[in-house]
């Protein structure tokens, strides 16, 4: 109905593009994209899109806004070489934090690349825990929210989760981290930070809840420069927490987030491989869990119009 | 530049727009609206608009689809009458909770709201606390997001806040009820309720933060029927509050509210104008404070080009 | 071509949705549609709508406006569950009479309700009766104008038809009874009706054609308040009418219709079922022709791509 | 406000364009258009639109589909010269007749003509007497729908009315010659034609009212070829009218109109000027009157930002 | 998946269309096209079009706006009659000279004339050498632009290419030429003609490249008043060239071209049938060799879902 | 009429953006960007924009996809803080080769940049010398589109011309040369490369007209790596001409062109500062002139709505 399956993938992160193929059981499609020396991205689909349905695989992975030009491209090729439908899959999604006005004169960028997207040409979007879930409200078209939820808390469980307090690592953070606290059956504890008109005086810091003697595992979901985890962590330790995890949907681990985790008291970083993580950012202590089959799933399901909401049971 | 400031009003919240007229020195507009015996409205506008900056104030109050309706036939008259710029006044924006897709085959119908208002012909939209921030990338027209923060604020400094901590009635409105005990520089507690899997067991209450021997002031963005807000309470008492008020933007105060409130144990319940309260919705218990200076502020400058941004300060 | 066959009903028409289905062979679709006690509108479909092709009948019928609302919501949200295609079957039109501009600055609200139909996202209209025929111009997405018109005379003809004639009400409706007429080989009569500048003077009415002992059988596309078809009748008993009978599509019967007309003149007034008639507005003198069977002829004809061309025939 | 006022004319009516700018007191743009032999047109504006208010006057004239794409050239031209508004006015609209879909598989070409107007950058549109009042609402920018019932019926008092009678040429303009007969005091006759279902067969005429030794002025939007027209005046000497005048606002007088009209019994055809006339279609019969200060009026109305409603009251 | 294949033809050019279904294996469509008395066109479909995929043949031929008008009227009624998809094949496109906006304040009407036929409801176009190939940009939706290269480079070889050059006639063309050039393994000439300031004096005339002796073989787009192919072709012989013939894809041939051509030194015209040539435009020298075969490939490849990508291999 | 005039600039091109400013005697607005370790670029606008006349100055410089997203940003931040009017001046346009679809399934990227550019909420575009004319036709909304010819000219003939030939790089390039040529008063040559089939076999290369002993001047639109240019120079050396200069408008210089043009037989190259030329890419042979000051009277002109077209007379 909606035209043979063809899954093709930017530059952002082919092995979770090729990942979710195995997982299809289909090849990645083959398309070339060139970067010429004036900086100037070509994309030439290599086989037939007439009447297929394209699926373009690309979350927002550093260089953030070459990875979303490339989309754009890819979607406008895919577009007027007459596929059938086009969907963008876009794990994780750029510029998700920037989703409200909290300042004048600002863009909501989320909403900004929402509409690019659909300027483009993209029929469908999916992607996987937006920062607030009314960001599925910017798209005029379709949308899949897939939600990385019960593959972290699997994980988490077989990690072993006696003696544990969910933490969530700011206010904002509260209701997301709240639903892994019931679905675990765990307390929750929420941090709260702030600082002084006076940037001088240091900041206040308070816990919210009980966390003494007891594991602390924070969710959030996403860990960019690892700033704020670190800080968590830090008073999570000084309020007594006899070890400190760390779950988050989206490993951006952007400038030194890494050297920083190392050097910190949590003792394990678990993320999926929605965002890239190249070798030099390897540490013992992240662990990658993949979205791959997740993907893969809703994928075929909504190339054969299955229903997918009970693949997103999660959170 | 934008044309002479007109300002309109439904039938939503008439003394509203009265009220912000008055402050900003003009005459509510004269315009029509029947409603004949066929439920159908009609709307006709008794003056010229022809090169007008038109405000038609309608915030969602019940009955809320006939209000909707009557904004976007109102709308439409005025852009087909050559006003020169339209922008919808919805200081209570309709649907706004309706702002996610929590679960499968349902509409994120703020976002339809959005779009239907746009689709009127609508130049511009001000709004004021919106239940996310999020929801302002819904719309592809500009969008005023006022706060009634620094109004309610005063209020609450004014009524006494010693030995008190504010309080979150759930992990969702954790950020905003934060901003405001920093605001207050009051410490934070959050009301965490989880319902057990088998509907028939008992609600698991819990209180993340020190609420014994103050007051507790619970802060959140809208009150409706208000079920949720005494069972907050309730569990604030049993926990050792000493006394408990609540400031709720909107008063929508649907079906029993204002009965349940006046048994309730809680003493205050400060509510802004922004939904109109009917005579038999009055209760001693009952505080409005006004939010009619803030909107013929911000309309009056944006008549007239001014900047806005200083007014936008609280939260 | 289009997907499988769902139909499902807001709360306008429910019977009429059975009884389209009970033709057409299909259940009537699972829609949860909940009123909350702050008055909003959800729409959650309990069933996958994935690749289908859906209908969704909601004509216009009391209350109005909330009617309206909860079409837009069933089409939004059906849009987003990834239904094909979605056709909003509105048997009777929201808002139809209020189709020109026939006084400065007011809406042409039909027009607008096409746009808003548009903007939820249906992808086809089909409807009946249009109160001018020019509506149809006002949808940018295709329209399928049904027309009760064969229905209607069948029962007539039944009824008989010897020594009458049909009666336009107004001269408006003279081009719609005139097709009438022609169909039944009667001869036609107009009523002109006029008031004199000053309100107070009388009205002065006039027959244009032959009504004297003749049975007067009153062709319009609705009764609303019944107050203009009561006039009507008197007007025709007043010039030797020898019995009056009525027709109207869409039997709307607003405020004391039902009164009115059981204490009148009017021997027989016959509707069809695009507006529901609820129990207390039964009455010995309203029948009503079903035109159920019309519309699921219709919708499975569209379903299946087959034309329908033939089944406009009537008027 | 909207810049200052500049009118263009197409070659569709360039002596209604030069009169309307006469009352005006403006000098008309100069604005070159040409046609090659390729049969491309060519359009170029002469002086500089930057930030001006244009209108572009361009009835529809045979040829009438050349007339319409040279509007369609003029207002993209304008658009893309930075006008900074620009208003398509065109006094008879093309294809004004073909507004609903009373046959499958045509097209609402009415409909279409609004959509490419706007397609092409015009921001208003100005006409006149449409055929039906609801194409006002085919429009998705503003309409001014201007009416020469006032004009024409200022003529025709001078003229004498005394034991005269009004008439509907057919059922459909009965509506439109029952506002003449209401404003100029004067009863209404109807005419109502029909064909058996054998073409063979003759055509049964009918006159609804009486017009027996009367004079009868029919009323009428437009006349084309004047076929029925004429029938219609051949009924109504049969039926005894003692004098027949016709009023019709656009006159088209297409094949062979002047010849039949002179040949007819028709006194006298009064038209005004939207349709530019040749001198070769010039008759004794033949009264033509002008618009042009109306139109005048309502454009610098409307470039001035002063309310035209005073202007409509005519029908 | 796209329905059943149905082609139906306009006006412009009926023997292309018959042709192109000839090839194609299928009958032409029946519609009915009306030219009324009042200039106005009337498009009736005779077939049904539910769920079909209809190809509309109508390339820019005299009289061009006409031809234009009914291509669109034929779009709209075919998208209202709900065909599945609509096609418009354009072989030789309207206005595809007016490309650019090489003067203050003129419409580029290609462009304009693209947006039309998308507001008309076309979902895809179809075209032939575009003058310049940067006009498929002027698309909002997919456009297959064929290349008749390869039909007039194989007349052309069987004509002999022996001790010949491939002559672009301005600089302008040098491109296009430059590709016949290199496909036939000839020479390449430009034409630069330049006029002096002062438009007294005469045309300074050069040719860039080595003609003498040689067969002059002229390629370009199109031909219309054939003016500059004779002005080449005259000073083609000035140099040297021993025979002279010339290839245009576009056979506009407007006003004395043919006259002109069989005065010239031009032995052979050799054109596609893209535009239709009436009968008393037939010449010796004019060769029409035909396109219909590669239309009725693309066209039934597309039906069919099969990738056209190796029938593009002209230029 | 269009608001007070408010120039910002992005990071592509900051010292051009000064230089404007400078010309137009204003103070470049103050705009704050910045780029985040996630690689996010955040837009805050340091000063009000409400009702202002807003140009943002943005050409494409490397990194490329990088700057047109900065663009993009500052576009949608500008319009939601309720700029008036919102002009991108993108005197180097992004993507500006990818204009035509020469191959199967690739994007015309410079029409899909200017669909992102409308997408993002500007009302106005002003670019330069755009690599084809026709590009103008990818926008919908207005576009300047000025040249640099005039300027370029003005020094080449300061610098001496006489026995000189124009040279156009290659066939597609022949018109913009020729345009210089016939301004100059200079003869044409026209450089031919062709490869055989065998991509082993050597170039054939082929100059079409006369170098011999003449300065060659060769003119192009841009220079990115200067392969071809520098390939160019070579081939005219080995023709006998006696000094080669260049004057391309887009000084790209990606990769290692500098290095190259040093080497080379190239005595001059000229350029505009359009693209940023950073410290390091500096040469003596690379001389730049500036088109500040012709944008910063095409900016104030169409500040103050005054026509621009005397300023469009070079090419």
């Amino acid at each position: 109905m909606f035209g043979e399956l063809k899954i093709f993938s930017g530059n952002a992160n082919r092995p979770l593009a090729e990942s979710i193929c195995k997982f299809a059981g289909v090849e990645l499609g083959n398309c070339e994209i060139i970067k010429f020396s004036n900086d100037n991205i070509k994309v030439a689909y290599k086989e037939s899109l007439r009447g297929k349905d394209v699926y373009i695989i690309q979350p927002s992975c550093a260089p953030v806004n070459e990875g979303l030009m490339e989309l754009l491209i890819m979607i406008d090729a895919a577009k007027n070489a007459s596929a059938n439908r086009v969907t963008a899959v876009v794990p994780y999604f750029p510029y998700v934090r920037s989703d409200k006005k909290d300042q004048p004169r600002i863009s909501i960028t989320a909403k900004l690349v929402a509409n690019l997207i659909k300027a483009s040409g993209a029929d469908r979007v999916m992607t996987m825990n937006l920062h607030s879930p009314q960001i599925q409200g910017f798209f005029n078209i379709p949308c899949d929210h897939l939600m990385a939820g019960k593959i972290l808390n699997s994980y988490c469980k077989n990690d072993g989760i006696e003696n544990s307090v969910v933490v969530a690592p700011d206010a904002g953070s509260a209701k997301h981290a709240g639903k892994h606290a019931r679905n675990l059956g765990l307390p929750l504890a929420i941090l709260d930070k702030r600082r002084a008109d006076d940037s001088e005086t240091p900041l206040m810091e308070n816990i919210i809840g009980d966390v003494k003697g007891k594991k602390a595992i924070i969710f959030d979901d996403e860990v960019a420069s690892a700033g704020s985890l670190i800080e968590a962590a830090e008073l999570l330790e000084k309020n007594g927490a006899s070890e400190i995890v760390a779950y988050c949907v989206h490993g951006v681990l952007s400038g030194h987030a890494i050297e920083r985790l190392e050097k910190s008291n949590i003792k394990k970083l678990v993320v999926t491989d929605t965002v890239f993580v190249p070798e030099h950012k390897k540490s013992e202590k992240l662990i990658i869990v993949s979205v791959a089959e997740l993907f893969s799933e809703v994928i075929t399901f909504t190339n054969q119009g299955i229903p997918i909401s009970n693949l997103y049971n999660g959170h």
